[in-house]
């Protein structure tokens, strides 16, 4: 292990492809009365307590902890929930600084399951199934499993390092991680579910033993090749319908081509190999040049949880998975790392305030696994493919201890630095520390506009204080202690780049207007054509049932009978309490449609029907209050039908 | 077995509830130079033969004849496709009345597969299946297919009475009949996948032994008691979410569905259950209303074959399987019987020569198991879910043999009747005799709109001709031996009805006028939003990229491009060769959209693009050219973006 707790999630070696440098665990705190430091509270105090009873609650303890003869309980992989949460109580530990009694217990009951050559799988550790220990790769999970073993040490020592727990985990992560290099190091079999790519890259970073990253490389090449079959969906489910380095676009099972692709990032970062980044930069372009959800969602098909053609984006329909959004928000910060290119940036924040938020209840404690855009009137929302509220818990819970360990290791993920300067990528509130710099932010974004940045500590000579003005921005105004400075000049792909000799005090005051703005979506997209999204700054609205007018000309409209009108102005209304401290009223019209005939020859204008202000919230805090019909694209009124 | 020559698919009893009676198989004929006939002489010589040995190739038939140790091949309900085979084999040796040595060869193969008691199923005969029988019966299909078995006897009775073979299968069928009346009589167990029903109700039809209906009825009472379980896709897959009786909508799996509803109509008729056929009727209508596809299709996912929810009709993933198509067109038949109401047959007429006619390539061998509305550019057609192109045969092959079934059958569709008169519904040239009397009937329907009803025979007395008036047509012209007649006024409930002293040589023609029309779907059809489909007469056109101008002003457009000029007026053009014998010219305009973001802020307006006529062409005929994109559902080029 070597220069462990200097480095954040990413470390790039020497030769690395890296433009930007990510920053330790301990480098930043977040204020907790923040969203983002808001939510890693609710995370600490609500998320992961969840995770661990339902672990419990489920088997997936008993699972590791079982004597001869029990049953095992759960799906195949559920090792992994038990490996995800112990992830996030590591991440959790290091930013409390208390260490978690269920990492000690959890790193116990693995220590004493762990077969004696390293194979941990209660699964395939089962008299029934040991037979069957790498023989069905293509189904087992194996490798995934294993891979969020070894994230959960990674983790552990980047975030806990001395924690006693953190260190038996990673010595026990380390034993596995060397069978799969023995076991597969000259193998060109793969796992029908990647995930071990990244983190057998990351456990090269931890720990500078090269094997890792070289049998990362290896299970990134041999992919495509088509050694695992066609199964029921085709060979891209697996991920092996093409290498990725030819591969043109995204296809296939989402999460497992995001996860992929995070894992070939790793590897051609510490490598230094260009062609392949290239190849993961183009396959995550394709994704959000025409397969991406306004809430940066991804996925457009239940049925094999795939990407769907281009602009096939319905609404109603997305499964826009909570881990999809997980991953891509792993991918694009590792892109913003390698590149530093600010579209990347740019997507973590649209994701965290929307496709990966709306995974998670105001409490915490319940989830969505799929996030459809859309819920409409006479929905069946008895399953858990598609329920029409969050759910405690799922058959297959790989979302909540994602959210879990996501929130848990957030403040990991808002700026990047080193001694010629810093960059904030997201806004919370709370410090930043590296290269010997540290700012203290203050601001209540997403909801506010203004964000406080004031230099402290010790000065350091010149250096850059970068601010990434966010793509949606139009208007930008900066201050610098107390005295208006131009801004546009100073904008340099995409961040305000302020390079002098910062002294102590000094008071960077930075506004990005957010007025609300109605949001089209491109003319192929047919599932949203006629439609307009209503948007302030990072935050997609929708309009929910429990906020259709109860008075005046628009009671009793059902949803799904209001149109936008499109002539008239938006306006946004501050709350001190209640669900959301920031709603968009929008003037509506009434259309009267129930009970019409499916189809009908096109003719005549329509009647305008009544008409009045309607409030919409943030779409990542619906469903938080009774059941019912929601929707982020809003028909546009028309002169005709 | 009594009056089996008088009778077609359905015969009312004396209390049944009918408000009209069908004809027996013989007493229709179409000739062969039309659409309709010319299907079903296709289906003699291309579709039957093809799926004759396609049962060969794919093991259906060794399953039946295997000795012991042979492997089973398919899927565990593979009977059934010989089942459909032979049904069809019998209808079409009825109509050409030539024997069909494949069903005499398939008859010997059951009748030496049937296990003494009765049972006959080669997949739960086979050794390794046995002690699974009637064990699994969410998921065994085992009354699925006995009922399969039971059709193809109904059949052979009904159009090849006398022939041996018939007789042979006849004798199998009522012996496995005998046995589920013996195991199921008194039990309260349902089959996961509906159809054995209809069946027995038939079969009580034809041989008017009470137990096969009473067994039906018990059937049908059984639903909805959730003795099957959640499975993996919530107790609607299965049909047993609720009791048909009290079920307020249609939901689950489409064609269980609507197999059911066809029984459900069945044993009401034959019991004069008014409450049942209301049941059925309400059941059908909520799908007609707001789970209905432009042509007729069915299913709006994919995941689990299912309706979907009120308005969610996606024409990109319309799964309106090719079986749902032909279950809804024997449920709505059986209502149209039952009821009399014309809403019945135009919905048989708009299946026909969509949502069925679509299943099947020109040449007749190929087939579409889903029949989307739309193909994209950039679509991924490899996989059998959602192909390109129609294939020969599928690894669930459902569908190729319902067509052929469907096909080999469809003159006893097209009419009814008795001594008072003759109804006809669909129009098709041939002739039709009923209650004594006979017409001549000459159309190039659904080309022409011109349509020609001969009296023939000798004088009976005062009869009434009943001619479908389709609810599409405006605009309706009649004359009488060459005198125009008033139309408007003799319409009544849907029927043109023309009651006189009909002497032999009268000539009515009926002139139904089929302008091409711009059609639009409900503003609650979201998928839909912004576009129209156009229609002439009963046939839906598309757009398909084999008709994209190659020069002009819209030469290098992409389909996904084109925009439909509102304002503009529809033509349409005859060909004497080619595809299709009427297309429809659309005047269009393109939009320049490639490689825009997928996400905008809405502003001003567009420039206009280039514009152009673009050749449609009738929808069941795409895919019969190069593989392409394709679509119904047109955009409407807006003043807008």
């Amino acid at each position: 292990m070597r220069d462990i707790e200097t480095h954040g999630p990413v470390r790039p070696t020497e030769q690395a492809l890296s433009a930007l440098r990510p920053l330790p665990a301990s480098a930043v705190r977040l204020a907790r009365d923040g969203l983002l430091g808001g939510w890693q509270a609710r995370n600490a105090t609500a998320t992961l307590p969840h995770c661990v009873e339902q672990l419990g609650a489920h088997g997936n303890l008993s699972n590791l902890s079982r004597v001869s003869g029990d049953a095992y309980a759960g799906m195949w992989f559920a090792d992994s929930d038990v490996h995800k949460t112990l992830e996030a109580a590591f991440w959790e530990a290091g930013r409390s600084g208390d260490a978690s009694a269920f990492a000690g217990e959890v790193a116990a009951l693995l220590e004493k399951a762990q077969d004696p050559d390293g194979y941990l799988n209660s699964y395939y550790q089962d008299p029934e199934h040991r037979g069957k220990q790498w023989a069905e790769l293509h189904y087992s999970h194996e490798m995934y499993t294993a891979g969020h073993l070894i994230q959960a040490a990674v983790a552990a020592v980047r975030s806990a390092p001395g924690d006693a727990a953190a260190e038996q985990v990673m010595s026990i992560a380390r034993r596995f991680a060397d069978l799969l290099v023995q076991r597969f190091g000259a193998s060109d079999e793969v796992d029908g579910h990647p995930e071990v790519e990244t983190a057998l890259a990351e456990l090269y970073r931890v720990t500078g033993h090269r094997p890792y990253l070289d049998l990362a490389a290896r299970f990134i090449e041999n992919r495509g090749r088509g050694v695992l079959g066609e199964g029921r969906f085709g060979a891209a489910y697996f991920q092996d319908h093409e290498p990725v380095r030819s591969a043109p676009e995204v296809a296939g099972h989402v999460v497992r081509q995001l996860y992929l692709l995070a894992g070939a990032v790793d590897v051609a970062v510490e490598t230094g190999d260009r062609e392949l980044l290239a190849a993961a930069e183009r396959l995550c372009d394709s994704a959000l040049d025409s397969r991406t959800y306004l809430t940066g969602g991804q996925g457009s098909r239940h049925r094999d949880e795939a990407f769907g053609d281009p602009y096939e984006l319905p609404p109603d329909r997305a499964y826009a998975e909570t881990c999809a959004a997980i991953g891509s928000f792993q991918l694009v910060w590792r892109l913003l790392l390698a590149t530093g290119d600010v579209k990347y940036a740019d997507e973590m924040e649209r994701l965290l305030y929307n496709g990966i938020a709306t995974g998670i209840a105001v409490d915490g404690t319940a989830f969505f696994y799929s996030n459809p855009l859309q819920l409409r009137t006479g929905h069946d929302g008895s399953h858990e493919d598609a329920p029409s509220q969050r759910l405690t818990w799922y058959s297959c819970a790989c979302c909540p201890p994602n959210l879990a360990r996501l929130m848990a290791s957030l403040h990991t993920y808002v700026a990047t630095g080193g001694p010629d300067g810093l960059q904030l990528h997201l806004y919370g509130g709370g410090t930043v520390s590296a290269g010997g710099h540290t700012v203290d932010v203050r601001t209540s974004y997403p909801w506010d506009e203004q964000i406080t940045v004031t230099v402290a500590g010790p000065a350091t000579g010149a250096w850059t204080l970068a601010l990434r003005v966010p793509g949606w921005c139009t208007n930008v105004r900066l201050s610098i202690n107390g005295s208006p400075a131009p801004a546009r000049g100073q904008i340099v792909d995409g961040y305000l780049r302020l390079h002098r000799m910062w002294q102590p005090g000094d008071r960077i005051e930075l506004l990005l207007a957010m007025p609300p703005r109605l949001v089209i979506a491109h003319p192929r997209v047919d599932a949203s054509r006629g439609t307009a999204a209503l948007v302030r700054g990072p935050v997609v609205y929708c309009l929910e049932s429990a906020d259709l007018p109860e008075s005046g000309p628009l009671a009793g409209v059902p949803l799904e009978d209001l149109e936008l009108d499109p002539g008239a102005s938006l306006t946004i209304a501050y709350h001190s309490a209640g669900l959301s401290p920031v709603t968009v009223q929008a003037p509506m019209i009434a259309r009267i449609s129930e009970g019409g005939p499916l189809y009908r020859t096109r003719a005549a204008k329509r009647r305008a029907g009544p008409s009045g202000l309607v409030t919409t919230i943030p779409y990542f805090l619906w469903a938080n209050r009774a059941a019912g019909p929601m929707r982020v694209w809003i028909p546009l009124a028309a002169r005709e039908a």
